[in-house]
């Protein structure tokens, strides 16, 4: 399982606060906590920082690979911000979140994917479907969007295919029609990564992390070997060791075994 | 989500000498705690009393359903003692668990399927397979038993195949077989519910509720809709709460917002 780690996302406020203030303990604390706990990738988003989202990125860039070596994902709905962001970074892969088939996101963004060989989140979207939430439009889609990509010369096993995941509070069949999608995509494009936010799901629900890291399980189960979330949230953690023995992803247990040792798959208050 | 109450078998000490000494009040409480907690069949064994079984089965058939009105689930590998129990049962459905191809035991329990028009436990065993670990021999003993029960008249509905959950511990792969056999047996025969008692998935490893939790949500996305568990588990439940949710198979979150009311989804300690 391949684990972008969200936390350091200007949309959260804390965040915000911390990269307006140029708080570099608070930005370098966090990515050490992600990278330690077992994030493949750190996003880096500080879109909320209107006017300043380029300077801003670049230096969230500097900082965090100061202090960590894990590969770093550019989080920005701007192409120039992203450039910018992606020119700072010195490791390779470097991450790239996101391109969809949107006319305004699809030919701003695929240079990019191009000019630094990047691994890049797809997400299901396009002008005409939208953000599709029935299994049909989500296919339909994921496949324009992938035979795209790799039309265009991007590497199949650089591609993750993020099928969009919406509040099962407001249509009862969209997580099933996820994990559908999620299951057709890795069969339809052998090597592709599916990968998800979980979070939305539970959107005015009451117990949202148990819905959260059930959400998990049934993706790993489905297929998915990607996911965008917190590696501090230690519940989560242990649903995404479980499910990785269950789904026949962890030979002899070692993972799990070592997530136990360290204290992980004990609920907090144990 | 069918879930057939496991707690009333005599392999677990207590039981067994609530049992050997008839302990009516034992039985009864936990037979009622086991129907409101959501158990829609109660499993009633009684294997563990050699040279008594039959009438301590009769016996505890009669006090259990002094008690509670959901259907019992006959629980025998004698099928003498399985018959004076299903004998003993006034309401319907009943429940037999269980069937195999096994030549001990498929013609042996065929007549009591059709003699109580009993829902059935059918286990993927027979005697060339033995208890088949992976997908093919899996899916190859579940058709012929589904072939087989479907030719001798048993509707196709009354049928809960259980493709047999194995120690992960010792076959990294073996949770992966039971899932994809899971989704190609419903798949197959539409109408047909499968089945799986979970704990044998954690065998020998650590944090074992966690692992059956996490199997449990995953067999529910594989398309299972029943299971043998302790509906008294509260984390079991709330898992299986969220997993419904989450295949579309709870309708405006119906049961999932009933059962946060009833404090059934926050975890025992908080």
């Amino acid at each position: 399982m391949f684990i972008i780690g969200e936390r350091i996302n200007s949309t959260r406020k804390r965040v915000k606060e911390a990269l307006a203030n140029r708080d570099v303990q608070y930005v370098q604390n966090d990515a050490r906590l992600q990278a330690d706990a077992g994030a493949g990738a750190i996003d880096l988003n500080a879109a909320a920082l209107v006017g300043q989202e380029k300077e801003t990125l670049c230096w969230l860039v500097d900082v965090v690979q100061d202090v960590v070596s894990v590969p770093l994902c550019i989080d920005s709905p701007d192409a120039k911000a992203a450039r910018a962001g992606l020119e700072r970074v010195k490791n390779r892969p470097v991450f790239l979140n996101s391109i969809s088939l949107e006319k305004n996101r699809y030919p701003t963004f695929l240079p990019l994917v191009k000019d630094f060989d990047a691994s890049v989140v797809a997400l299901c979207a396009d002008d005409k479907y939208g953000m599709p939430k029935n299994f049909e439009d989500k296919l339909a889609v994921a496949t324009a969007l992938l035979d795209g990509l790799i039309r265009d010369g991007v590497d199949v096993t650089r591609i993750y295919v993020d099928c969009l995941v919406f509040p099962v509070g407001t249509d009862s069949q969209c997580s099933r029609a996820l994990l559908a999608a999620i299951s057709a995509v890795m069969q339809k494009y052998p090597g592709v990564h599916t990968v998800a936010g979980l979070s939305n799901v539970s959107y005015g629900l009451p117990e949202r992390k148990l819905l959260n890291r059930t959400l998990l399980a049934m993706a790993i189960g489905a297929g998915m070997d990607a996911a965008i979330l917190d590696p501090l949230d230690t519940e989560l953690m242990a649903t995404m060791y479980a499910a990785e023995v269950l789904a026949g992803r962890d030979e002899f247990c070692a993972e799990y075994i070592g997530a136990h040792r360290r204290g992980v798959l004990k609920p907090p208050e144990a």
